[in-house]
């Protein structure tokens, strides 16, 4: 695989204030736990208003978390002046996802000019310990920020 | 394709009592607007709380609604005693979703015993009307209430 | 949808000139059935060598016809001078291919300047006639045809 | 992850036996290179017969040989007495398969006993070495020797 240098020296701040500007992430309560060229941590507190019928955290939170975790990822090794959008994704639900935190963690696993794939894991924190919950492969592409569209 | 019959009489009062349980539908602010056997709308309005950083409904809204209409519409046509699980997804994001209410449109495409497969079709309403956004494949899974085991 | 034109008046030529270099479509013994603009049917009659171990179709096969008859579906719609891509694609195998005949039908889902969405169904015919075996979900993408890139 | 134990101590001469069943393997010229409890390589010889229009791999033989390199790899971990059925995959075509030979390499990434997800990555040996030209993530099935379905 290729390196995964960043392009934009000024990456991570560009990364933290899009991610700032996503309510949906403050309606869900996340934050970001990890960020680093290529890779990025989202996580959340399991809450009553992200359950499914089960009381498990909903496979909507999981995807949502997981295709923000790629797209910031994907997002990390653009040049300045870019903007992220997800072209798709397939994303296995391995299993419920019950417990009290949910963590997606997104990798670039194929970097490109205009398309990144990105390699996109979901655990739960049970009482067991980190669990995994979901996989996800994802399509994201690189267009001038100028275009107005939108990571995620 | 397979007619789409229900072999549950009580089919309709278990999925609306299903989805009233799934807290999430209550934090999105969604509805069910459309129940048949194998077709299940659910709809939300934009809130500034769904929206991504340019302000349009975040791709995970998108993909929460239709992976729950896709999921209850093979619910609609399962036995009784039966819960239903998300296997997996693959969704394509066309357009931005940028409008003032969502629509996710979920039709069982292929019946099975065990596996369900459902095409499920998003839609934003704008000032140019009806405007599809996105498009999911979908597999779900039948299993025994009593497994403990959840929809989407 | 948007409509289906083709921007190339001679669209179709280039399109059976390019299937006829595909030496695999001779292997497989496959022939274009079905050629519109946004719509493209490919076909096979069943023989041993393209079996898998119980002697139906090989899902490979399948997705060989079925990417080609999306792929080339988006290309009838290109400008002169584009080459086609397949980003990626997902198929769902819903029955076993078990037929005489072996039947891809691609349409454009959703035209776009760069990408172009693709539904693919798969078809075997059999004693009962034609029944549906397969369905994709593809992302195809337009290149210069300069770029050296390839269909399918 | 699961530690990947065989469960029938014959898995191996079985897997072996199947593969030797699949015709269309050897229209393609395939070898199974490795095969270890969770893990499969099968792998071609480029010739014309294989090609798309520019002289490269099509990707209808990239995705066969990923997904029968998958299906052998979940089938590896099956109890006695079982068949495989690929559910569905999602493949990444990453880069033109231009090489002299292909490598499918599939990995178990989650046993389950009804559903396995494995992880399968292309490469193309061309004059630069091993380059990755493909990423698929698929769902298998356990079935019942006896129900007559079969593997990929």
């Amino acid at each position: 695989m290729s390196a995964l240098q960043p392009q934009d020296p000024d990456w991570e701040a560009k990364l933290r204030e899009s991610f700032a500007r996503q309510r949906i992430m403050t309606t869900l309560g996340t934050e970001l736990t990890r960020v680093e060229p290529g890779l990025v941590e989202i996580a959340c507190d399991f809450q009553e208003g992200l359950a499914q019928q089960h009381g498990f955290f909903h496979a909507g939170v999981t995807s949502t978390l997981m295709d923000s975790a790629g797209g910031y990822a994907a997002f990390s090794l653009f040049p300045a002046g870019s903007a992220v959008l997800t072209v798709e994704f397939k994303i296995n639900l391995l299993a419920p996802a019950a417990g009290s935190r949910l963590v997606a963690r997104g990798r670039v696993f194929r970097p490109g000019r205009t398309l990144t794939v990105c390699d996109i894991e979901g655990y739960v924190l049970g009482e067991a310990g980190e669990k995994i919950c979901a996989k996800m492969q994802q399509t994201c592409m690189r267009v001038d920020a100028g275009a107005g569209l939108a990571a995620g």
